[in-house]
């Protein structure tokens, strides 16, 4: 079957997916779009080459026929009503972050997808899809390094504009290394603190800028995770595994080498798209393979988004107390930690 | 429009390309396929869960109704006379290489070509599509590290089995630096001369491995190019460009850090699939996107097909004569260096 | 003129530094030692082939003739009587670290030093001289990174006996980098507080490890130390720097490249008497050839001796408080600053 | 003892060793020096501030009582006599290359020594003592890749001056690869073959640049060297030996790693003096030490002076004819072979 997809929000996250979908991905088609601007949405569609169906709203675009599954691509703060209104449709759903913008929202959409009793929500953390981190999984499963005692790591970006607020260095962010170290650990998180070093001369008077995220896990793994959005040099992000006998790190980009002027060196990247562009396709292709056999999606759950959404509020409560906050979690329901074990075998 | 591809050649590489066509790429499907052994055939059909009509020849399939592009994917002896009928027939054809076994069989095509009037032949030399050689060749026409003086190369695999004979270093091995070195420099070879360094002890009695390869070029740069397929380490790819003032090498393949029992280490690859998948997606992704079109293919064409069976005669002949041969091409026909020109403006 | 030094203490240290400079240094040789086993002090001199007087204590070596400077490399807490003794008799002084066990003794030491009126004790940190380091300075210095932000660095070993304890993870190893990094900076430190990771198995009962220190500068650079002393797979020294608008780094230690068995690897260091073996070398010639010149010392002075002890008793603190403790300084004197200053510039 | 060295020859590379004596190695002093340019002797002597006797000639410097051992730095073509007078008078020679500019010259210095029955010069082919080419001895040695099949090498330098003749990429930069491959690989040369690649536009008219010089051994091991002269981007010295199970390579030189405009970058040397400067004081500390114990010396002896000179005559042949030429070496005595056996061993 050719999965049959309704695009929520035609903004440039939700274009960036309309062009995979249509010009590198196997399996789907995008049949549906709505947006608040419908301007927009149909000069999306004339851009990228798509003839869609247009719905004034969201509830309208679920509820066509010729929709099988949505991407969630608005703003933020609409996610979770959208989310729930499929939920309910009993189409499947990838959504980008945040799933929710509060905890309360994820437990909600947690507990419609319990009630209709499938896995259809796939959240869009991606990095989970990236080799890199594939690999580094790998090497931590494998026990290579004994177990893991510390992460280094850092979110490095060369600029960003006026409205990057410091807490947005957590919520835009670092929550993408909340996910991802989740998920790498296999561990929760019970403790943050933030430290400010030194201001970066580049950045804006209102921007903490960097910021040192200290996160501590149950089993007492410690990760240093440094966010810096002004560095200039590039789009950098590193990762560190600290083991008992070993580390294990990211690799650097794939750069041709030179010899020249006196320097060897390779490139760095400047463009985040580039950086992720494999695990974007990824995802989706995953997401759409799974569509198409109509079965339990295994890619980021709705507990993932919830587990983001509880760390990055005790994150920005710590940015703002300078104190060691507690990160409390709910037990994570068997609906999750099953599909989660299948996954891993998967 | 979907480009229905009709797939002459159900073995190995012919599944490959069949599966990335189902499961990773955008904008065909497999409609027909042909064999000359059927079961074979269907057996591939059915463990890619593709649906397409079987024909009893390539002439049949080319003829088909429901087939806008044929995959030449049989064996090299049977190339020529494919492609041939494929041309007549007006069908965009992607034959992976050898295009033909013989240099006269190379120039029969190009002149079918030309009668046509349409370049509708794209040669499998998938390096082109890597994204470290394209990386290489940005470097050298940009004038980084001035004009290219010497290309040091090595083409290692770990191992080979018995069939494996002296010439096929040339013919199935080097077979691939001969066509991206010709395009990374764009400059046509003019001799060539074999040496023998001394004998790997992994290496069957029949074979010469390790074998250097010195190939010449119009304006001088010399290519010391290394194939060694008993190295047992992994399969290993090495290219360097040394200009004037600088020099550029592919990277390295990309894999996690490691620090454990007192060595840092990367991952060297095992299996030359993994290498070069994301190059064959692409360079089937390529053909895709233009015969979509219908426009001329600027991929790998029949000319350089030519220009690769000649060098390889001129390399077989060198391993067998100790001395330095010649390589003699017949000018290049603006029908081809025309669209080369366009494509590298795409 | 030769410089005649008399050793005080022909332990393990004492005798590397005996050996140096008769094997491998210019300018100067051993006449006198003493230790409180003259038996292992007589075997120290046979060992090496050396020719020198046996004194009965540091008085009377300090006194002989024969003696133009003395090495103090006996046990930690005999340094600051010692070293006072030989400020007292106008000899120059090289002391291994700690100057004294307590801040307040380096305090005396430095007014001895400065009521004598010129610099004559250098203290036996060592990294100072390293390439690298001095590499990481020259950059820092420069600005091409902009103002250094945050230092990451890590001081690992493969295992410690069971005579390490945990405060010694600051005395005895902590105490090089709290050195180091402030020459770096050229900056003091002003609070610490330190964390303990998930503990690794390796470690014995008594032993928390790893830890990771971090330190706060007057700048509001923020230090992220790690200890680590069971690593098992080498002896690692790691250090970055991150500036505004770049980052620099230590070196890796000069090795081999290897590509074998599927991997691509260099060699760590497993002792750390390699590692900065150049650097003692090099602070040794230092000394003899400033006391050959009879010149005021220019390397690691008693001030540095000082900031060491005071930081690390806060460190230590911190250690059993969990606590962010401050760190407090009394002002340089000029006396320190200004000759700092010339040695920069020498 | 302290070694009392004599100095034949006062210019560039003879001040090298002088203050290498006198400020960074340990148990020699200069003594003596002579110069056709009394003056020049005299003002390296007052710029290094170091006392010696000045001598009319050679042979009166090498009669003097206080001279124990000669540094052999004048010009190449007066070298062999030089070197003859002073086994005569039986003192220690380090002699830099050439040690004769013919074969014939160097096979009466070997007769010389046999007969004065006892090894006592030494060449001065410093990159015995680098660090990385000792690493990459032991990894041959170790059979850890299995036999060397191949050697892929590069001399290459930012400039040359305009008296750098084509013939001098062989007598004066080749000469160190000729000795030093010869070393690694304890194999005889047996035949040499010169290819000019597309010549550099920065190379001067009259020279040939770059080169590429294919040696063949005994074993079979094919060497390719590439000898640059004007690369600009810096001085660059690489190594690699292939061998049937894996591959290993001269280190790069140590330096701190930056990241800064989008670009990693380590820096290259631009001196080849920084580059052997630990090399060059590990071969005269050796010699030094030696001489002291008034032993056969162990360093690169007459015989390796011989087959650097064979090898260079041949290349330089190779250069002019195009062809391959054969490379002739008498037998090894046994005089020069069992010491090499010791001072491996040592």
């Amino acid at each position: 079957m050719t999965v049959r997809i309704g695009v929520i929000g035609t903004g440039a996250i939700g274009r960036e997916h309309m062009n995979r979908v249509k010009n590198r991905l196997s399996g789907a088609e995008i049949t549906a779009v709505t947006d608040i601007d419908p301007k927009a949405a149909q000069r999306a569609l004339d851009d990228l080459g798509i003839q869609a169906n247009f719905y004034p709203d969201d509830q309208a675009l679920i509820n066509a026929e010729e929709v099988d599954a949505i991407f969630v691509t608005s703003v933020g703060p609409a996610h979770e009503e959208t989310v729930r209104k499929a939920i309910k449709a009993g189409k499947y759903i990838f959504c980008e972050k945040p799933l929710s913008v509060t905890a309360k929202g994820c437990k909600t959409i947690m507990q419609d997808e319990m009630e209709y009793g499938k896995r259809i929500v796939q959240v869009g953390f991606m990095r989970q899809f990236d080799t890199g981190y594939e690999q580094l999984k790998q090497a931590i499963d494998s026990k290579l390094i004994g177990e893991p005692l510390m992460i280094k790591c850092a979110h490095r970006a060369p600029e960003v504009d006026a409205a990057y607020t410091t807490d947005m260095a957590i919520t835009d962010t670092l929550i993408h290394e909340i996910n991802i170290l989740h998920w790498l650990l296999a561990d929760n998180y019970v403790s943050v603190q933030v430290l400010y070093p030194r201001k970066n001369k580049h950045a804006l008077p209102h921007l903490r800028d960097p910021q040192v995220i200290m996160l501590e896990t149950e089993s007492g793994v410690l990760i240093q995770a440094e966010v810096s959005v002004n560095v200039k040099y590039g789009y950098d992000i590193q990762c560190e595994v600290v083991g008992e006998e070993g580390i294990v790190s990211l690799p650097e980009t794939e750069s041709v080498k030179l010899r020249h002027k006196g320097k060897q060196s390779t490139d760095i990247l400047q463009d985040w798209k580039v950086r992720f562009q494999d695990a974007y396709d990824k995802e989706i292709q995953v997401f759409i393979n799974q569509v198409a056999k109509q079965e339990d999606l295994h890619g980021p759950s709705a507990w993932e988004g919830y587990v983001a959404a509880v760390t990055s509020d005790a994150c920005v409560k710590a940015q703002e107390s300078g104190q060691r906050e507690p990160i409390e979690l709910e037990s994570v329901p068997a609906f999750y930690t099953t599909e989660k074990t299948e996954a891993q075998l998967s």
